[in-house]
């Protein structure tokens, strides 16, 4: 029997371990996809406590609460803004004893540590104990009885680990945030401006101006047409807004864009079709999903041919049914963990995108990333229609997303896009993660990959030679995010 | 080489062992879904020969038999119903050396047997033999050869073996039957009057109420008005008679309804429209595939909402398309064999009726059983955005159903319940089955159960603190099925 | 560790290798659906060098070095044709010392082997180094490094290994190629004038006459009335001419049809409806998918009729989304590695098809392929619906397909048909390429085959009686498909 966690977790062959040893562990990491502040780095926030550090943003524990019962004063907490974190500069609550506060705080992570130990098997049980062996050289397993002492512990080493540290420690060399259109990038400026000597990147992430059919798209348009200088009231000037939009943040560092979708469906507006639905959402009419879905994909292939201008990388990510339980929604709001992998397939409506695309030749480097993991051959296969000269992968699958984030959702994606398409060209791990703590699953990826290889290799499937396989492997590590999106 | 199905069968540690022997093997089961009868359980039923217990009417064997060529004559024996047992009470036919029936049933065996060994890797066969070795204690492998030894020892065993000393040696505590509201449960409360020892609840199956499209439904509305005293001649009538059959069911003990649906979409009706859709019906027009889902969904959220009020554990049964050869329909009539996986998207329709319910407050404990394991991840997905305060689990995945009872996809669904929700919370196995001998799938249960756990504990993946492991199986194994139904 | 590909490759025990070595290997193969030419076997082509034979047409290879990047001038090279080998016979330039030519090849050999090692876990991979040690008696990796010894090793061994030599080394007792229905079969005739001791049979694949809603059906319809003699200009003439092909056909060996078909869905035209989508196209208008599909399936209805009076077996591939990228179709055509698995269901669409046919009694044994292996389950419970007495399958999941011939393809394959049908029934591989090289997919299978059901018995889940296990394996490789071929 294996220790629990132990040096060798996930690695179950000599050749594994060596691989992951010599040639992944040191590596730094480039988190291409993520939800942190950039305010919080510039900053350099500090966390009074665990409960702040992992529950504050964390929808997947907090789906591990409600499963066990727990109540929302214990997870989102949102029914005690008084005793929430405001602002982590001003606010030294902790230090100042806050008594309501820390015996909240306290709640909090007991009821997480409770309902932990049955959430066996999945994700969040294994990148908690790597978040507390990493960054807080604590060997505890999280359990009820453990939760006061781990608390102890990680309080204390909090007070010296400021997100800088955090990032410092994580050994990342770049990372990207994902940043509205109408986002002024301060934080990121200031970062650069100061040297900050992790590369800091912003993501371009229009959904909300082309998710025309949302409640809250009215009013977008008219942030955007402030934001921007240009009186938004028609498809070209929207274009044009956002265009501009993309200048801005390309002059400040940015390589990718990002493409949320909940469901794509086939067929695309042409202009004067996008027009008219756009007049009637202008006039706050209802627009109907099919509708929708065309303006969307009119507004997307517009924004990729000015990408694939700016060489950046397109993130597509579809297959996600969002808040799923209105009562919660109103309640709660978005991004708190009512979410469904949405069973209707959202590739077809890739395939006319990238075909219209690709026929005037302005197809960006893209990234397609889908909740379902039925999709991963469909993906690989999309992908193999639609290469490149003198470009290892054009259209590539992302790293297993979200829902799929787990061991066996990593080895499937691994193998998956080894069976279906070319594994060299994978560019390999992110986060997609508002959590400082969370770039540890970096370190869980790439044990599995080398697992992976590594079983392959000592079953006789791959040859052994080290020498390439340590570049294979420190390509899909590192190397080749670098190289795909010109870090 | 490990011995065929020996002791340790399907136990790939000692781990695993220790788990499957200490904490799982002599546990008593709830069979909490299942389709056996409760008369046959109060009168106490006997089987003739082992062809009665084992072909009279699982279609899963017949299958097999089909796929080998047999007859149906060896199958369903449909064709001779003067051969077959009617009334096992006053048919002693056997002893009375039934020349022909004796013949008939022998043949009959001997082709499952000839069939048996081709499925290689099928849960029958697996089934089948540890049937054999707990119930007759008989090693022998079943095949053309062996067929004549087994027949004889199996014969001479059932003679001491009515269903309830089947029961017994099954060590089952609790056993849900599947009833229509038109039942009477006159055979339950018998039971229950005998002070029976093991529990035999009614479910409430009232599929044919709702069914509105399918071809019984009008004549089933006056059966259900006789029996309801209600004259149903509009939806609110409809809703009044299901509400006054529920009361009666819960008055004898039950605690669970199941709603089987061929395949759910989006879309509820009103109550104005179901009205319409009733009226149409109740004249016995057509009713399309889109009206009968509006109806139908009016139907059930109306009798979720009783459900909740009496905290009954709704159970959902998706994915499947019944009856798809229609020759063998007309000839054998339904639950014959000719069923398939349904390739169209149910869950979809779940969206909808648990938002519905869910704004309201009404939405009742639920188990979700789709036929497509493919749909593993959405249904947890989905499960986990309908949680509640104080509950361990609101809506839970149900255990792998149907053709994918199956030893992968029994791993399957563990290893996906666990990735993407809380395994902790899992109610465990039932055998959805119409025969006594069928108990042996929780013990086939229970091995992979304590299996997949034990091979996380060995390869460090989860604590080995055998306290807790121990107690999270039997919860898996039994008492969160007790707790979840309030058994 | 295992050496790379060793004569244990993909072998994990003793068991296993024992199946494979005196049960698997020597057997003679029956490829039952290829795509190689009848007149190469013939005209007993002799291949120029390793380029030619391995990158002619082989569109995996192709998608692999899209990939990493090569251009299509060292792919496809359309662009330059007079360097393509026109016709081998006359064509001796490689003798001629045809410089040119000889510098592309080598050029193009050298570009798929830096390629492929980035292929890691990928079948082309293992069928490349596969082909290398068997045909080659080669034990090089292939790389960039190794690619010019390669080369000359190979080409030089092709100078006495002409088709007829492949075909013998590969112990090919039977293949059948796929035919136009205005095939004259010219080459297959000449074959078996000769006595050629390979049975090379056609296979009737009438996609061109139903798949009225593409460009070239109009065109096609007026080949079809010069070569059947019918002038087609109603259905009924249609199904006429297509009948006396399948007589012609039959006449001279045919014992299969394949019907391909990108996505069927519910729905067959009646007589009525279908003549007047015939006469829409017959006059060039334009059919929509939904006409398109009423109209092919009330062909196939029709054909299958035939098809089931002749007692052919009748394969049906579906599932997939062909030339996804215009831009290519128009510079590269079809079958240039441009396709998509289609993650719409088409099973759907065979349902009523099969229904249709079974009430009539004229349901012909079939052969089911989906490029999506997530419809394994669904195929394997549909086939089940399906049966027919005295015949082992009447409808019959065929061998991973396509992009799911890999090994974890294969293995779900082999392990779905198992779990949800009967695995003794199975009819084993087939290449379904265009290679006279492919081959040694037979063995790759045969393999992985041993090695699932060596795996079973050492695990205890099926009894080690070695002399069922040799036969089960025997009927798997050969004797299924011989049988329900009536080869």
């Amino acid at each position: 029997m294996k220790k629990f966690m132990d040096e060798e977790f996930l690695l179950s062959s000599k050749t594994a371990q060596n691989l992951y040893e010599n040639y992944a562990k040191t590596l730094p990491s480039i988190d291409f996809h993520s939800h942190v502040s950039a305010q919080e780095i510039y900053e350099n926030r500090r966390f009074n406590n665990l409960t702040e550090a992992w529950l504050e943003h964390d929808h997947y524990k907090w789906r591990i609460m409600r499963a066990r019962g727990a109540g929302e004063g214990l997870i989102t907490a949102f029914d005690k803004p008084s005793l929430r974190r405001v602002n982590w500069k001003t606010n030294s609550r902790f230090g100042e004893a806050d008594y309501e506060h820390e015996k909240l705080s306290k709640a909090r992570f007991e009821a997480f540590a409770a309902a932990l130990p049955y959430a066996m098997g999945n994700p969040v049980y294994h990148f908690s104990h790597l978040e507390l062996k990493r960054y807080f050289d604590c060997d505890l397993i999280i359990n009820e009885e453990n939760a006061e002492a781990i608390n102890n512990i990680c309080n204390e080493k909090l007070k010296d680990m400021p997100v800088r540290e955090i990032i410092k420690r994580s050994n990342v060399a770049a990372l990207c945030t994902t940043d509205d259109p109408c986002d002024d990038l301060y934080y990121h400026l200031k970062l650069k401006e100061e040297g900050y000597p992790v590369k800091v990147l912003p993501s371009f992430r229009p959904d909300k101006a082309y998710n025309i059919e949302k409640d809250g798209w009215r009013k977008y348009i008219d942030k955007l047409s402030e934001i921007s200088g240009i009186n938004i009231d028609c498809v070209q000037k929207l274009k044009y807004a956002l265009k501009k939009r993309i200048d801005f943040f390309a002059e400040n560092g940015c390589k990718a864009s990002d493409h949320g979708a909940d469901a794509l469906f086939e067929g695309i507006a042409d202009d004067e079709t996008a027009e008219i639905i756009f007049q009637k959402a202008y006039k706050s009419e209802k627009i109907s999903d099919s509708e929708a879905n065309l303006f969307r994909k009119n507004i997307m292939v517009s924004l990729c041919r000015k990408y694939s201008e700016l060489d950046w990388v397109n993130e597509i990510h579809v297959g996600v049914k969002r808040n799923v339980n209105s009562r919660k929604f109103t309640e709660l709001g978005a991004d708190t963990g009512f979410d469904v992998i949405n069973p209707l397939p959202s590739l077809t409506g890739l395939f006319d995108l990238f075909n219209t695309l690709e026929k005037e030749k302005s197809l960006p480097k893209t990234i397609i990333f889908s909740a379902n993991s039925g999709d991963n051959a469909l993906i690989n296969t999309l992908a193999g229609s639609f290469q490149a000269e003198n470009s290892y992968g054009k259209i590539v699958q992302g790293a297993a997303w979200w829902f799929n984030d787990t061991e066996g959702g990593i080895r499937k994606q691994l193998t998956d896009m080894a069976e279906y398409s070319v594994l060299g060209n994978f560019v390999g791990m992110l986060t997609d993660s508002r959590s400082f703590l969370s770039y540890t699953r970096h370190e869980y990826f790439r044990r599995i990959l080398c697992d992976t290889i590594g079983t392959w290799v000592d079953e006789g499937r791959y040859p052994n030679d080290e020498k390439f396989l340590g570049e294979f492997i420190r390509n899909l590590c590192f190397y080749n995010a670098k190289n795909f999106f010109n870090f």
